[in-house]
């Protein structure tokens, strides 16, 4: 495996802020430890990568994966994103999970729930096959436990036609809502219900594929899939 | 009204693709129509704003809405992306919308069904503070459609705190990944299940604030609130 981005030390429980990471607005909903940062991570399925490229900033969605102490993205050695974070260009991974929405009695106040973490670094590609693989692996588990087993697993050329990038987790800061509306006193009283509509991403029923042969099944893995925030 | 983005001449149906929103990777999955672009954009509610700062791109979730030909977000005069977002920085607005997890055969083609649309443009402030009203109902009653009667109305010192950023909706694409699995036909007889897990963003029960006063009820906008791509 390539674990050149992972340190050797003990692992820190909290993260350090820097000039990059700290959280100035609302710095009350600020996290910076190690645990809350990786449950976050662990629950998304998809973060925003941004990027500079040409002085302009971009930000696309991709899949991804925590991996110990990196996060591990793929996807196409074409990709004009991959491409350049794969020559050391810096980044910013954010993932943001919506949690409900906050009615409060004033207009102002209004706000919505959410957990979102923030990864400056750059990365460096993943380049061993052996690695790539497991990125590959780690990929496919974290989002559906339990698939990886069942599939048709990737050949050398499918190996050597994803490019695979990792992210240390080393500089990152977390921000969380919860709780119900905060408001001036003064509106406390004002007759307007106040609360929180929670908000989940749920499955529906699993769609099978067109092409599926008569006779198979959906494993219990599939008809029993959650997300990672609400597996047993 | 600051109406200075809006286009005088009427809206084309298209967007022109730029060197900065074509859709390099998967063309297939590239979008300009206006209808479809807009359609994403008014289900959301959390964009990702890239923006460059000292150098680095960074990455952060805020709440938006469209307003005809505009996006409309909105936060703290202190707010250093907001704050630079003002001052004329480029800005990627990046929405994405989870529809399914796509498990396949082979664990090389297993996906995500999404409809994402990026934005690429600079921010103008909205001053006036009749328009800082309108975009602060904007962004309520796309939320929870009804609310903005309801509630105890911003002051002007409310309005003078928020600060509230246009960026036009003239630069965008989207990109849309629908439908099961694409696979090799080579891996159509292997022997797993294939198909697709739908997600969608569910709303719970709503709850109640603990200072509620006795007697008040929600409102039917809140014990039916539905995100907005599933509202009657």
């Amino acid at each position: 495996m390539n674990n050149s981005n992972k340190p050797t030390e003990p692992v820190s429980s909290q993260f350090v802020p820097t000039d990059r990471t700290r959280v100035r607005r609302y710095p009350a909903r600020a996290r910076y430890e190690r645990a809350t940062i990786e449950a976050i991570l662990d629950e998304g399925m998809v973060c925003h990568v941004g990027f500079v490229h040409d002085g302009h900033p971009f930000v696309l969605p991709t899949m991804y994966v925590r991996d110990g102490e990196r996060i591990l993205i793929h996807g196409s050695p074409l990709s004009r994103m991959l491409t350049g974070a794969a020559e050391g260009l810096a980044l910013c991974v954010t993932v943001t999970l919506l949690d409900g929405v906050v009615m409060a009695r004033s207009a102002f106040h209004h706000s919505m729930n959410y957990r979102s973490v923030a990864i400056i670094g750059r990365a460096r590609e993943v380049i061993e096959p052996t690695a790539k693989l497991a990125a590959m692996r780690a990929l496919v588990e974290r989002l559906i436990p339990g698939r990886w087993a069942d599939v048709r697993q990737p050949t050398p050329g499918e190996i050597a036609g994803t490019r695979v990038l990792e992210i240390p987790l080393l500089e990152a800061s977390a921000k969380v809502r919860t709780g119900g509306p905060v408001e001036l006193a003064e509106d406390e009283s004002f007759p307007v219900w106040a609360g929180v509509v929670p908000l989940s991403l749920t499955p529906g029923e699993p769609i099978s594929d067109a092409k599926l042969a008569p006779g198979i099944e959906a494993p219990e893995y599939v008809r029993r899939w959650r997300c990672a925030g609400r597996r047993p």
